[in-house]
């Protein structure tokens, strides 16, 4: 199985660490286990040593490798369970949110590969069909498994196949999120089919399970009313709950729920970080997810330049102290989204609505009509379940709500469904809407305060993972840009977006010791154009945008589009990332393979000018008189 | 409060048939009542008079001025004992869906402009705050209310105002959008606050609600089962079953369900149509909304030529025959988007969600995943609500999953919700989605053929509201291309997208009167675009896009961005509607007033010719040879 990825040359996959770690090998029976058949063979009275074997393994591989620890700590037993009594691939096993599949992949065949986990062309930290057939549901968006068993339980019926069963696996956090109600709305009415609900309760996403829903599972984890569950209420199944850390237990579950044969949901109770006293002891999450490092030094050190994230939670709780109206919400999200600083100070003034960024941005929307000024701080990528919400509920009403995109761009390690390569797009076609990319953290700060200012209609402000570099400093202002760089007859503008100002300086920098001068503008507000940018345009005859976004609809598209219809304006090029769905990689790796670097920015430059010095001697003056 | 309009003149809105139908006025109480105080004011043994003459208002009304007639009337008694019960504005009446809401803005002073109903300028069949400020929610996509509601009462609460009522009223097909589950999910958790939810239940949408809910609110309907709801396990009070028809119930209920001080459920079960028989007798969907005609010319007569609706369901239904992969997903609108035929055919085959677009969409990719061609029928504003399914379920695993988009541009009177203004931008962000646009009802077929024989990632297919005009011929086939007009040595190329054909193809005579010859070609794929149309293009000086769709990142936004990088390519002027939200008005009327039409092509033309010619004397073929 492994080697099938149709998006990676796997030829690197073998190497280094991973051959090392083949060869020093594991020496209990998790060697011998090459995929669910070996597992099934492997006696009831070994599973418990098995079960440690793996969880020695996950935490030696992900403390080295970087991932998602604690919630696949969480698993171990459970995924054993699943792959003893259940069939894969044929029953065909569906993961929630990916990242909770780790054990999973390491029970399919896969263990050899752990050593490059999220790494460039290696082992994906979530399902990937092209690494394995016992891999679906690549997206790593939670609450979709439902839906997905749904649709395939009722393929199989309509075409008359009734020995496959479809079990969905979802934590408790990922069912507060309304697609999986969609779905027991569907799965709940008849005709019935055999679908094993798995329901991962460790009592919280990264932080504790909010709202109605966790006090109810918490109900019936104290044994409170097993016959009245919501799910019974909704026509669905209950067992449980069953101890998701005793294997025999969740066995015999799982068996009586397929003899039922209808959707049954089977309730198990896990421990996130289970078995891994640091991340059992973690209050924050658990150690939900580790960076490559050792275990002790999951913080980031001192000396280490602040990141977004930091940089905008402690300007939030500066703008908290003074205006009372801003309140925050976020989606599960508390402490990864930087809302922490804030809600130590103002914990009256925090909302953590569960996985439910749709509720989180509507919910905005009745706030801000009740007088306040909301924050809704959000990784880009989730953004785009909202986009009705944004759209219909905060900017049809002009309400003014801000809201914060983390991991804007390439993200890395979290691969195809974490890039936040849409927010650009999809937000500058909402009417009204204005958006801010800042370049540093001193421009996040500023653009932060700027956006929570407007008092009518929606802003935004995105900015990336990773960590801040020094300031970049403007020459001046013009309009709503900074100008970065102006030096006299310019060849070309160089417009660089938010973070990629840098970039975009450094490769001025070449150009110049080329003879070819380039200014640099940072739009800061890159949405809507400002009429200043649009001049500083019209005053060069090549413009060369430079966004860490996709190439459609972007900044570069509507100041092209701008350009395109006008006689004597400037060609437009835009870099940007590719229409298509990027893997993971390290976020430098992946810009600097989409032309997203200096020297590209700088080649780019090199390879358009001459066309035009060429097409417009001595007319450039007189041609751009022309409206 | 009626003349507040922000975006209409309101000066008409008093002319002809309105004042003629306060003269000739209500006789009853209904003409004493200009606001909540004076219905608060009427003896209680006159509200079932009232409550008549509200129903025959409205039927008298709706079937002239068409709009939404079965689901208000079977609000009348429910709307009157809100507004006796509550302050509002005050008190704050938060309308689902604001289709509903017809006897709310009669009783808040808007009486003598309903003959102006859905008509440009005059009154919005929604709530409109620009028209009273008894109304909040404009949006009228579903399962919003309750997160307004939880937001506005939060609101109230950390501004320590403790005697607001907030109060959503919702029907039950719109408690199956998830959405509402997540605002349940917060409504249900501490710290209690007083939110009053109606629960409309008159057991349908359109269709009668489907899936688990719907089975469980009949339950409680039949008195089974009162402790323990759904909304009870959730944490929420639960007070009903009442007659919704019922004044003095609804009022006790209402007044008990606010000395709780915490979040109610209050369930009222209402008859959709009640009290004017042909709704009530009609099995479609109650007279759901009626056209612009006497009740008795409800249904299209046997001249008119078809809709876009009717080509695409009796087509699908013949691909139905032959391909037994095909199946049909809704989102609780079976007959609107056309599914009828197909579901009459072929009853297993079609899946009602349930006002769910998440679920429809994400349930498509599992049912492709089973090997089957699923095809999602939805109007195309409410795919926004699944964007995120249809780029990470559906196109990052490259899922053949159609997607048939109705009311894709202006739709007319029903406003600015209602629009399908963002789909072509929207889709083109999504990695191998193929996009169609079909001029006519011949090309609709060939398209939606092409459509579903993609067996790899997925296509979506856009057509207008409304009715089909003649096919429109084609001269010949370009790649995927139709030109429809070729004249010699061309001024100008007019790219005409979808229904705007027969436009541009009236604006390319016009010009040719004028002695400007254009070209015009209909790229009948619009995404991505193809390379017959770039190679056309770059053989014009000018080029004007025409679609009925938002302006950035729409075609003209893409061909433009194409153009703008190459020396010696042609101008592009994009030619669409502006990125605001439009408000009700007939779709000619919005067509005209935003450039889309014969004429306001042609001028565009005129306009930006001569620049051209200017520029480019004699050197046209030349600088076309440089890349």
């Amino acid at each position: 199985m492994p080697g099938r990825d149709r998006r990676n040359a796997g030829e690197d996959r073998r190497g280094g660490a991973v051959g090392a770690d083949a060869a020093s090998g594991p020496r209990g029976p998790l060697g011998a286990v090459e995929g669910p058949v070996d597992l099934r063979a492997l006696p009831a009275a070994l599973l418990p040593e098995f079960a440690e074997e793996i969880r020695t393994f996950l935490v030696d591989t992900v403390t080295r490798t970087g991932g998602h620890l604690g919630s696949n700590l969480g698993m171990v037993e459970l995924t054993i369970a699943l792959h003893r009594v259940f069939d894969s691939p044929r029953d065909v096993v569906l993961f929630d949110t990916g990242h909770q599949a780790y054990v999973h992949k390491l029970l399919t065949g896969r263990r050899r590969e752990f050593a490059t986990l999220r790494q460039r062309g290696g082992l994906s930290g979530y399902p990937s069909a092209a690494e394995s057939p016992h891999d679906r549901i690549e997206n790593s968006h939670a609450s979709t498994a439902l839906s997905y068993a749904d649709g395939l339980a009722r393929a199989f019926s309509l075409r008359g196949t009734t020995d496959r069963r479809v079990v969905a696996v979802i934590g408790d956090g990922a069912l507060t999120g309304g697609l999986a109600w969609e779905a027991l709305n569907n799965l709940g009415a008849g005709p019935q089919r055999p679908v094993v609900v798995v329901l991962n309760d460790n009592g919280r996403s990264y932080d504790p399970t909010v709202g109605a829903l966790g006090r109810h599972l918490a109900g019936l984890r104290a044994g409170a009313g097993r016959a009245s569950s919501v799910f019974a209420e909704l026509g669905l199944g209950y067992l449980g709950p069953v101890d998701g850390h005793d294997i025999a237990a969740v066995e015999d579950a799982l068996r009586r729920a397929v003899r039922w044969r209808r959707p049954v949901v089977v309730h198990c109770v896990t421990r996130k970080g289970k078995g891994f006293p640091p991340a059992e002891a973690d209050e924050a999450d658990c150690l939900h997810a580790v960076g490559p490092a050792a275990p002790a030094a999951t913080r980031a050190s001192a000396a280490e330049p602040p990141s977004w994230t930091s940089v905008f939670g402690q300007e939030l709780r500066a703008i908290g102290a003074e205006r009372p109206d801003v309140v925050c919400l976020t989606a599960a999200m508390l402490r990864p989204t930087g809302l922490l600083p804030f809600a130590e100070t103002y914990p009256d003034r925090v909302i953590d609505v569960g996985l439910a960024e749709q509720h989180a941005v509507a919910g905005a929307a009745g706030l801000a009509m009740g007088g306040l000024h909301p924050v809704v701080a959000v990784y880009a990528t989730f953004l785009n379940r909202a986009f009705d919400q944004v759209l219909m509920d905060v900017a049809l009403h002009r309400l003014p709500v801000t809201f914060v995109l983390d991991r804007a761009g390439v993200t890395g390690p979290d691969g195809a469904s974490h890039h936040g390569m849409w927010d650009l797009s999809l937000l500058a076609l909402v009417p009204g809407l204005r958006l801010a990319a800042p370049r540093d953290a001193g421009t996040l700060r500023e653009l932060l305060r700027e956006a929570v200012a407007v008092d009518s209609g929606p802003t935004a402000v995105r900015f990336p993972k990773g960590t801040t570099g020094p300031d970049v400093p403007a020459r001046y202002r013009r309009g709503r840009c900074d100008v970065l760089l102006d030096p006299p007859d310019p060849d070309v503008l160089l417009v660089a977006v938010g973070p990629l100002a840098p970039a975009c300086l450094a490769a001025a920098a070449e150009l110049r010791r080329q003879g070819i001068a380039a200014t640099v503008v940072d739009p800061r507000w890159v949405h809507p154009l400002d009429p200043s940018l649009l001049e500083l345009a019209a005053a060069h005859r090549l413009v060369i945008t430079v966004e860490d976004n996709t190439g459609t609809g972007g900044v570069g598209a509507r100041l092209a589009q701008a350009a395109a219809g006008e006689q004597g304006a400037p060609r437009v090029r835009c870099l940007a990332l590719p229409g298509e769905f990027l893997p993971h990689g390290g976020r430098g790796e992946l810009l600097d393979e989409h032309g997203l670097t200096a020297s590209a920015i700088a080649a780019a430059v090199r390879q358009h000018l001459p066309a035009i010095r060429l097409a417009e001697p001595g007319t450039v003056l007189a041609e751009r008189s022309v409206p």
